[in-house]
């Protein structure tokens, strides 16, 4: 089966994620910037951290639907689990931002980037036995990012009992990670695992 | 007529369907996991319901018109007649959902699932009659799952008279008979079809 | 310029506008029938007509871009002015259904039917302006259809004035005309226009 | 990179911005053009002119993809950043009509479309850099449309300090440019600068 209407189906259902959002933010009533910083703020800085997430699902998820061109009924379920974790985006971004960062709607947020990355990983594996699938294998290589950000998460939904902001640091930090051109990246992850490596 | 267009609307309402559930779900007010409970609990397990009978009618429908490479003018209206009754899934969703599971809205839900697999019915149908449709009926062969789902409704809708979660049980049937890979619920359904098949 | 984009915007759009009116729905509050017809009742009957008409105009522009393969900078700015019409249908049902079919709503939903009518009428005209544009000339042939649809828009806004229900039979007559199968109504469109044609 | 998904994933984006303004329109609750002149007076002039931006980002994003026909991933991030912007519209534009077009908020909105013009601009430097971006920055030209927009933004938003009309006049102007047929404006714009050019 070729990947042409997945990959529409995909784009349709991020497109519409990642815009959706904008219309969980609340009009200031007022027309002042303290309105518009008290009403708006918190709801604005989740909002682009939201977009960034989808955004980097939707660049990753392009990238490798070039490699694999072919899917079987496996891949097309993994994908469609993947696309339900990342359409619940909106909502747990909603609750996080009108509770303003209270700690049990940060836990569930990251629990909610978790469970997207895993679904992530599980589409990955599905791709990787469907024919053709050695070449995404090899070209994703050591995939220190994608083995990277499920530890972050799990620190940051840990953190959150600590403090809030510790686990927006957190949630921000895989974001950063992510947005950060590849090879720069990649080298660095790449020195601090093998700094680490005896430690693991 | 190619199906290219037809196929990128379809996956267009499709994809708005199925996120846009996702603004119905009420968000809790409390930061707490018995708001959460408590205000989005059932609102959630609708909406996994719901995510999944769309996500199956996409699997179907990419499926069928991998097939079916031309259409004409009543398939168009077909599948614009499917896309009707699926529009309303966000719609029964939420009535069923903020009534907490009720008789009513559990028998109009099971209503609406009825009408879009009628309405599928329709479209494959009118797809058998357009050029080519022959290779579509040889490809679904008994189509099993698809004469057993319209009972299994029937069976819901009536049994919601009885118990609510009876309805909701009959619902979650139809869905997993179509997650489970296809052969071996195939299997599985012909040889209770057939094992019932003298009762019949 | 090649039409694909034009085409898979104006897609995107219609799936938006066939999809979100269902957002408009008022979900009743109470688990009853009663309830069902006294809240929603309205609103379902209008949102059906508007996807009706949604649903003609995506299967006729669908049409039209299969004839026209070629645009230009004109023809791009028309389909965005007719699409802008159309937007404007979750709006003008909204208000029409809220009001409970009261004859101000009617008569504005008249004039966006009509001008939608219009946007359409001057979107064919830039493309058979356009290169190639001849062919689509041809195949509209007459177009009766289409010139008898704003009249009935026009007859249903006066006849608001006279009695609510007079203006929607004349908007229901428009969309059953469109979706009767083309051959059967264009020979019955034109025999009465051939009857009427001293009276014109 | 082939284009054909960046493109595919905007005209998404660009179609739910341009299609979930108008929930944001407000329905007036009494059926008279009074309540609709009070209730949705406002916000029907902002979603026009909001409907219009999008429609003109869509139109040159559609020409400049024609002609940049392979992407790198900085183009992704560039393009991503530009729909970032624009997918504020809905928000900015909301605020801007339910406060009755206050100097606060039509800041933030000439803002907002200040910052989509720099997105804008980034991303056209980013496919020049990417291979074949030559052939785009020879069909571009001097772009004098796209030079002169930003700077009229900034004079709107100045001028909502001395009245908030003269800020939307600017904003209505910079539509006004790019919605008249280019070659026109281009002349008229190239003397206006040649004229003034010892003034600057």
């Amino acid at each position: 089966m070729p990947t042409g209407r997945l990959e529409a189906f995909s784009d349709g259902v991020l497109a519409i994620i990642i815009t959706v959002m904008v219309l969980e933010l609340n009009v200031p009533e007022q027309p002042t910037l303290t309105a518009l910083r008290d009403d708006t703020g918190v709801g604005l800085l989740t909002y682009v951290l939201s977009f960034v997430y989808i955004g980097i699902y939707w660049n990753n998820h392009h990238h490798m639907f070039q490699i694999a061109q072919y899917v079987d009924g496996s891949v097309l379920w993994a994908n469609l689990h993947l696309l339900f974790w990342l359409s619940l985006y909106p909502f747990t971004t909603a609750w996080m931002d009108e509770t303003d960062l209270a700690r049990t709607p940060l836990v569930v947020y990251g629990l909610n980037l978790l469970a997207a990355a895993v679904a992530y990983y599980v589409l990955q594996r599905s791709i990787f036995r469907s024919p053709g699938g050695d070449r995404l294998r090899q070209a994703l290589g050591r995939d220190l990012k994608g083995k990277i950000s499920p530890a972050i998460y799990i620190a940051g939904i840990l953190l959150a009992f600590v403090h809030p902001l510790l686990a927006v640091a957190c949630y921000v930090a895989v974001a950063v990670i992510w947005l950060v051109p590849d090879r720069r990246v990649e080298r660095f992850v790449a020195a601090a695992a093998d700094g680490e490596a005896p430690a693991r």
